[in-house]
């Protein structure tokens, strides 16, 4: 089986709008968050869907999904958890209950806010984590990248060639996953803030898949006005 | 003196049009260059400005300040080199012959093709050069950087509140950069292809200026559209 798990627990406060959540706000003429969840239905590689919410949001995203989506009937809608990897792990524990966990399940977890991913990139992610285990979307970094450890000077400025910026998705096989997190420290929960991260200081390979500039995280009201630039002139 | 230096030494094969430079490309109703040049002549702490551009273009760039800038007198518009820091030390070189280089005098070097740059961003670039030496232009890492020596799978996760996405401007003592740039062997000339580089390598304090978001780098299709939806909505 392969699950998409589209993570939507966040609320938004860097939009400066704190009654909706980023994800909930309109992308032309439809909520960020089914941009998202549309690019995996129509993928037919993906078996199941799971949208993950705060809480307050379950029933709204159930409307939306019905309101929108034609064949709303594998999108399961659940409660995130109070941080990233535990709205991620609410997403597996559900697969555990509902479908169980085989050797080759592979889950594929996805910002709801970057509503641009494209068919090729979903296609790759599982590919990659089929073969390697897990997988991270990225794009070779645009700017030069700076080290500093004091928020004041330069403390480095690594080779640029070696260095990427982190998308979504990112992707797993569900049980090597599930294990090397169920190893980490309550400390650990707390630092490794990114799902690739566990994964890599736990030393298992992460391959790396290449994402496209315009698959962008919108957080901000300028990514929102860069975001309706490319749905008008890039899609 | 503080100088502005406004590297246009590219050629712009990234745009996918190798016939007029990226710089060249308008934005709105004026070439990309114009706009940046125009945001160090309404400065008041910029004495003089040198703009480098390829030599093929150095009429027509003379041509495109007469015809957009008023008061274009204390504009220089002079050959690039091969490579991004030659540009810069041809303009060092144009300053020491015209003017001669005391030991206060700044350069503020500048990307041609980051047409949204700031009064603030010019200012701070100014005073942290004058008191540290060196500066250079960043804001925090947007996204999640992973580092990769092999283009294939992930080698660290740098803690992201260390991260930094690079900007221009970069600004320098004139003295001190000279001095450090001459210390550089051929090898280290040929890998140092970022100028804060030079002075990191060098144990130079390199101080951080905050840039903006939309102090973006137009070098492709996709940047010259954002370009134009900054240029439209947030200015």
């Amino acid at each position: 089986m392969v699950y998409a798990e589209i993570l939507a627990g966040g609320t938004g406060s860097r939009m400066g709008n704190t009654e909706v959540p980023k994800q909930f706000m309109k992308l032309g003429s439809k909520p960020i968050i089914i941009h998202t969840i549309e690019q995996f239905v129509v993928h037919d590689k993906i078996d199941q869907i799971i949208v993950v919410v705060p809480k307050a949001w379950i029933n709204n995203t159930k409307d939306l999904i019905k309101k929108y989506i034609y064949q709303a009937e594998y999108i399961a809608v659940i409660e995130g958890g109070p941080t990233r990897n535990e709205s991620l792990v609410n997403g597996i524990e559900w697969i555990e209950q509902n479908n169980g966990i085989n050797d080759e399940d592979i889950i594929v977890t996805h910002d709801a806010v970057r509503p641009f991913l494209s068919y090729r990139i979903i296609a790759d992610n599982i590919t990659a984590a089929q073969q390697y285990g897990a997988a991270d979307t990225v794009i070779p970094a645009v700017d030069t990248i700076v080290m500093s450890k004091n928020n004041s000077e330069i403390f480095e400025i690594p080779i640029r060639g070696h260095m990427y910026q982190g998308q979504t998705p990112q992707s797993f096989n569900i049980k090597l996953f599930k294990q090397t997190y169920l190893k980490l420290t309550e400390t650990e929960k707390e630092i490794l803030t990114d799902a690739a991260k566990i994964m890599v200081i736990k030393d298992k390979v992460v391959k790396l898949v290449f994402g496209e500039s315009y698959n962008i995280k919108v957080t901000t009201s300028y990514d929102l006005i860069l975001a309706n630039s490319i749905l008008e002139n890039l899609l």
